[in-house]
């Protein structure tokens, strides 16, 4: 498939500084990459003379961009969406959450997955980072649905056996979906023994692929963490082999000085969950800091049990916020560094950076088109300032992954919304009234 | 005008406790009064023999409850989105916002409150509390759009005259204009001097009003009015006679356990805007405590240059987060007590609790229906927590304030919104080009 997008404001997030260097002019896609990006209109014509057949969008009026990468979440969790909030952590757990996963079944997850999909599609999220159980059943909605994921089947000690079929379950989907890489992630370090975390990270070697964890969350975790082990976390963690080039430690809200020296000399990635932090009332991870110590660090959105949805524009926003907030200082954090965040901090995050994230030729072609031409986006005195602390994921006209239209004015191409909807809300009835029955 | 709402889900806002006994139901609207709002479906029969020429809205799938209030806003100052973010307070004051703002005349300065009450209207706020100058030319947006507002002429120590014809002027929109009040707003007790936050107090005794002023936002503002008065902003304040159970206290930021007693005593309001507060990095208000010694605290959006929205969800969902997160307890500010802050606390705030902010026989017409057949908002597992935690703006399908439609099929009634934008973007060139000659 060929596609051209004519007369759009451009925001390529190749360069580093304020303003990006966008640009009014055109961008061609070919295949499943972007064929051509260029200013002016005059490149139009050269595409379509090349490329006869080529869908034409009218970009006008409208912002086109990278992609958003959802770094951290845990799609099938929308099924449990507001079933509980505002309660302390163990009632929360013990109470709701744990009885509620104990009834999902594969044909849950999928669902959950799907009804996620939808979400991050409709609000611009072209891949997105899940860390759950049946993580085949969640690579079956990646597959069909057309958005990209890195799928992380996930372990605590009382299901190792589970994860281990969970990868074998994998092996198929990770060879015929493009689309679809896999993480291993322990769930995290107080909630695997020792020698799972060593086995967790000889799969991963086996599987030449990265560690995801969730890690430095809460105090709790931390004061947990140094009793049983005399170090930090991070440093334990360390310790086992498990942090390098490819790891994701995720949270990171009480890294020490020590953790972050660790972190920035592996080369790991920190993801920035701001909403579930503060939701949770983890506390305030030092995104500044570790952004200006060479950490790479990306956003997610955590799952929608504790934020409790999968916006990534809305996490943009309260990235920044919350920095400026906990820095004591509104100038950290700039909008176009949330930005990066967002798309080249996250392709970087899961060894994509040099396919993925930004607009050029030869990249992946995972874009979409925000419309500007709403009361909320006006003026556009700054077009990275509208993006980040003003546009919503309603904004979202169309989206492309891997060169396919799967968002069109607004709209997911191929699903049934509100039937999807209606699945979701049938479901989550009966599991709660089993939940109900125990 | 006659309205019935069929089969909805209300969220009445009458209760005090979690969930606040919604129901499915029915609501009715006569003149610019909610005439019936009951549970079942009989009612709409009853309804319809009584108004047989009501007009008729499908309320199923979404919910009913009551317009939200910006109870702190500059709307003029969307003219100034994006003009300046990210940057030192001094530089962004000196360089950018005052030059601009040096620039405005009326006709811009009733522009930007278009703008802003479009964006304001789409996003389900029905009352906005509006602090700037030339507040007349605020007023004939207001009474033009539909929207109802609370104006309120502000002056620092250098343009006390003109406040005094901003108030003069106003004198013929609050009579023509039932959906029009005023209040008498002082910047700050650093920008006043005493003699002229008395006078102030003065005419807002003499025009029956309340005053609005901006209070304990900042350390700096702690410092410099303790250095000069040798007392707290609020104990300053409150000696000159200027808090009275009218009075808008905004911000709050830095309220001590004397403040907040002060602030009890006498019966006012503190507004809270926690995405300003966050992103100019002020600090977080106590908000649990306020409600929990019984202060009224009602939610703000402040102007888009320190925000950069109107938005109300967004602010509530920051709300709820912020506390949280500075409290270090997620208990704290559940999802219906941050719905409560934008519904009857804002309207308790100006003066208008017995007739405004629940949707009760009686009360003022003024509601939303928010559309919930989205992804993000399924499922339904608890509308509140929906409501609060999930729900964009851009979900609101209908508006009506004082019995009358003002958004349907989420699109704003009279009012050329793309025509609208592109004046502001005219507009606001001509000005910055004008601040570039200086």
């Amino acid at each position: 498939m060929e596609i051209l997008i004519k007369d759009c404001c451009v925001v390529p997030m190749t360069g580093r500084g304020e303003g990006d260097g966008w640009f009014r002019g055109c961008v061609g896609i070919s295949g499943n990459r972007i064929a051509m990006a260029q200013p002016g209109t005059e490149c139009a014509g050269e595409f379509l003379a090349s490329h006869p057949g080529a869908r034409v969008i009218d970009g006008r009026g409208k912002v086109l961009m990278p992609g958003l990468i959802n770094a951290h979440c845990h799609a099938p969790m929308t099924l449990m969406r507001g079933y509980a909030d505002d309660i302390p952590l163990m009632r929360w757990l013990n109470d709701y959450i744990w009885p509620f996963e104990a009834r999902l079944d594969r044909s849950d997850v999928e669902l959950g997955a799907r009804l996620g999909i939808a979400e991050m599609l409709l609000g611009g999220v072209t891949t997105f980072v899940d860390m759950y159980w049946y993580e085949a059943s969640v690579a079956r909605a990646v597959a069909d649905t057309g958005i990209r994921a890195v799928v992380c089947p996930s372990f605590v000690d009382g299901n190792f056996a589970r994860f281990e079929e969970d990868v074998r379950e994998l092996s198929g989907w990770l060879r015929d979906c493009g689309r679809l890489t896999m993480m291993v992630a322990p769930h995290a370090p107080y909630s695997c023994s020792k020698e799972h975390l060593l086995r967790g990270g000889e799969i991963a070697r086996e599987h030449g692929c990265g560690i995801n964890i969730h890690i430095a969350e809460t105090t709790d975790e931390q004061t947990e963490i140094e009793r049983r082990t005399g170090v930090s976390p991070v440093r334990y963690i360390d310790g086992l082999g498990l942090i390098d080039g490819r790891t994701l430690a995720v949270h990171g809200v009480w890294l020490s000085d020590d953790d972050i020296e660790i972190l920035r000399r592996r080369g790991a990635t920190v993801v920035h969950n701001p909403q579930s932090n503060m939701k949770i009332s983890s506390g305030a991870a030092p995104v500044a800091k570790l952004l200006e110590r060479g950490v790479n660090v990306a956003l997610g959105t955590d799952g929608p049990c504790s934020n409790n949805d999968l916006d990534m524009w809305e996490e943009m926003r309260s990235a920044a916020f919350l920095q400026k907030l906990s820095c004591g200082n509104p100038c950290v954090l700039p909008a176009f560094e949330v930005l990066r965040m967002a798309t080249v901090n996250g392709a970087r995050a899961i060894g994509l950076g040099d396919r993925l994230g930004r607009i050029e030729e030869g990249m992946l072609a995972d874009v979409l088109l925000v419309d500007m031409r709403k009361p909320h986006l006006s003026p556009c005195n700054d077009v990275i300032a509208n993006l980040v602390y003003c546009a919503k994921s309603s904004d979202v006209d169309c989206v492309v992954v891997d060169g396919r239209i799967v968002v069109e004015n607004g709209r997911l191409c191929g699903t049934d919304v509100a039937a999807l909807c209606e699945a979701v809300a049938r479901r989550t009835g009966e599991i709660k009234a089993r939940c109900a029955d125990r």
